[in-house]
């Protein structure tokens, strides 16, 4: 948090069927829904999360992600990141409080890859939900599905990773924790965080912008991870790969798609991050094992379904 | 336990090379080595396996496994169920005492999948591994890789089903837990029990007699299921899948191979089963769900490779 | 399995409000509520339970049980047994079909503890609850509070051990799996299973007949353990100890009160047991250690509190 | 990290023999010996710290913490932290490099609860014990006991909370993230974090200044405090309290004493903090579920058993 830059704060993803939407993140996946809008935008959150809701679903005619925002410290921080964004020469759009409902204004950015990123220091903080923060019980009763706790990270596909990755580590105070390391210099995928998460934001190229690979949901425990590949197979949801562990991260995860097709992870355990470590570098040839570190080589999805 | 048969005792496997074989089930699987035979025979077990030993690794040209031989309860249920193989039409051969090294006397015979079966009654008991029977603390310390528990059971792949069914069944007092039925009736797979677990041995049809699909060995947890599949990677061993959860049993799995080519599993959990259940069938249609309980899909290794 | 007794089939329960007791068992145990009599008894099963219930709960003005049933293989063993158990001496009274709902004639007695025991070979199959016996998922959604999977066993209190041993291993088939020894040879406590189970039915020696310690009702792990901790806070439910391991067993339990003050165990784990292994002895002065293995001493409650 | 502090780097623990110590702390609760120096402290660290290492054990009469130390950015913000530290009035002493092996330049203060304090920005980087930062395995094989991950905490008992809360909120840039409070407005406990986790130091009201109350380290999951649990049974070390849960962080835990008398914990799980939280509150007549979630009351060592 070198930057004040704290934690993704929310992610707004296109579904192609509100309904089906709604019964993917809602009664699959555990999350809470929060809210909705006059655009008819449906608001969730995982129950841990303290502020109103992490993840926005807009109905469209394609899948995909229409921007990833991370919330700061405050307005003041706030104010000297819109500065530090344009002295380096990032046009930055202001969308006033209100756009999404309980949240304060947004600064909304285009990132080298080509995707949209977003800055907020203000949201309404409803609370950890079911529990609260006075004598709090350990868990809310009730919860469905896989009880996704929180928002956890993207994984997004493009093609100017160097400048990404400048702009995230010299304005936004991310460092890098991980990367894949082609023979020829390359960096094929870099891993960046703001906390002590392995990642809060990774970016893998890819010859198209603006592509998403999977939004990350956290888990609390690897049978947990067990019990969600149970529940994608008894819903018939499409599976991806898992459970398994990353090698990157060293994560337990499980892969799978929403009803528009949009990748989604849940995850539980992965390494812990502070700013002195350096970054753990694993060769491209090695990139099998990076990321799925039993099967030991990608399954042919990996690399070509995006949305 | 209808006819006194109580479980698998022991299984020997033919490999190639018995310092990778030792290196593999001893290293790796965590197996105790505990004796070795004139022969060259390497005995092991779980180290909750009360008898001497329940895996004779043999050294051959070809993989595969000799036989798979079943504890019954005592010497008297040995001739009983003698006298009753024999009245059954099957052919019996004896093996003195000693032939294995602390094994009583054994009574072989060939199924009509044309796999070798054996019943016996005496095997030394050196008890549990690092605990013993009198104060036993909860499990030894300095267990070695996945710290397998014991031989579970053996899927066997071969043609007459249905007669090795009845054979066990009628003559050995098995149960028929589970099974996959295609839609002319035919019975695809078998997994029989003599016990409270979801299978002690298992059956597919298939072309060939007499071949091994793979031997399973119990473990703790599902989260030793995760650290078998680490050390798979971190050995470099041939994994084939996993970890998942099968439909079939329901227990957890990762499937590798020992350095032969013979196909091992680790498993954890289960359902239970007593003989007043009427056995779960498997609609043929279902295999894939029934075998690989995520992936929803077999992987074609599943059909084709056996020893 | 030596005599056909197969396992415990059912225990009826005193509760001195039913109302409080339905809220226990199965809003916060998730055992599955199946049915109730015109006596007002209510029945309930864990949900991987094929038969019609196991558990039964009786208004009264005082807890305790009043019976513990085991389900023998058939109606020819029923028949058998009845005529072992009159000729070993005991007084044998036959309760018809019916009279609890979807069960057919018991056997009842009385064992030289003092405690009630039954036996009967038909119930009602309505199969595992939410999943059946056709393709079934690995679970039923919608499951309560500790999602208990089975009825699992009874800790009993009484006087007379050596008998009630005698009688359980000569006319029931059991097999004692572990013991706690006196200096002066006197058997403590005794723990007697008739499966793979570490135990099926036990004994504490108590100058008092015919008292409960605890019934108990298997989890699926130890991370469900935890959970079941959680709960019972949650739910301001008295607990007795726990999460912790036993050394008996080396299951993974907890210990509270239904409101009535019977006490309940969960439990996951445990070792197994075959009818050649010799019996795992503790010395008394290894109580402690023996039954809460963390703590290595009982609290005053497990040698006084009793219903 | 609002002010570059980043994390707790090391703690130096008195000790009255020296090889019980190394038994206890390297065999027992599997922390990786790294060094000694020519005063006979002996270095320690768990396997996944980057740093040369995290515990420092020095023999000595009595048992107790001498200081406990934060890792800052770097010396450029150690300095600013050594001008704030004097401008808010503290005496600050500066240990040279090199007094701790391996280990720059420390600044050495006392906190109003009379605990000795250290920051410092320097270490020598040796890596992930056994993995590196290179194609690194999930984890290290031949790690010993309970495999303990990292130093996580500590909990100090202390009289001037209030002006130590000031000091390291406004100085040193911690949140307060859990505290319990007295009917009368007394903060009876203070859970102070400089990252994501719950607690990074955490003190509670006591009448005596500088006193410890336990030291804690990281382990993977719930079933590793288990295994954590056996391990003490095993080798006869004393227990405090645990497994259990804590109602404050919701971490799950055991503790048990090192040879000399000096608390440790090992613990995993925990919520997750961001400084955008409002603190989490206890009431005080509620502290016995805040301690020990299960057991809703504290047990009377918590209370009086410092060193």
């Amino acid at each position: 948090m070198k930057k004040g830059v704290m934690r993704p704060g929310h992610v707004q993803l296109r579904v192609m069927n509100m309904q089906d939407a709604i019964a993917h993140y809602r009664d699959l996946m555990g999350l809470i829904e929060t809210d909705q809008d006059s655009q008819g935008r449906v608001y969730l959150k995982g129950w841990t999360e303290v502020d109103h809701f992490s993840l926005v679903l807009r109905e469209d005619s394609t899948p995909g992600m229409d921007f990833m925002a991370f919330k700061v410290l405050d307005e003041k921080t706030l104010d000297a990141l819109h500065q530090d964004l344009r002295a380096y020469g990032v046009k930055v759009t202001e969308i006033p409080a209100g756009d999404l409902k309980g949240c304060g204004r947004r600064l909304s950015f285009v990132a080298p890859t080509g995707h949209t990123f977003e800055l907020y220091a203000t949201k309404e903080q409803t609370g950890r939900y079911g529990v609260g923060n006075h004598n709090p019980e350990a868990w809310p009763r009730g919860l469905q599905g896989m009880q996704a706790q929180r928002l956890d990270h993207c994984l997004l596909y493009g093609d100017d990773l160097d400048n990404t990755y400048r702009l995230f580590q010299e304005v936004l105070g991310f460092d890098l924790c991980e990367q894949v390391m082609a023979e020829d210099g390359t960096r094929v995928a870099q891993f960046l965080t703001v906390s002590m998460k392995a990642h809060d934001i990774a970016f893998i190229r890819h010859t198209e912008k603006d592509k998403l690979h999977h939004v990350s949901f956290l888990l609390e425990s690897w049978e947990q991870v067990l019990k969600a590949g149970d529940l994608l197979t008894m819903t018939n949801t499409a599976i991806d790969i898992g459970p398994t562990r990353h090698g990157i991260t060293h994560g337990q995860t499980i892969y799978f798609f929403d009803p528009s097709g949009n990748r989604n992870e849940v995850y539980s355990g992965g390494d812990s991050f502070y700013p002195d470590h350096p970054p753990i570098t694993w060769d491209a040839d090695k990139l099998g094992k990076a990321i799925f570190y039993h099967d030991r080589k990608l399954n042919e999805r990996f690399l070509t379904v995006v949305t």
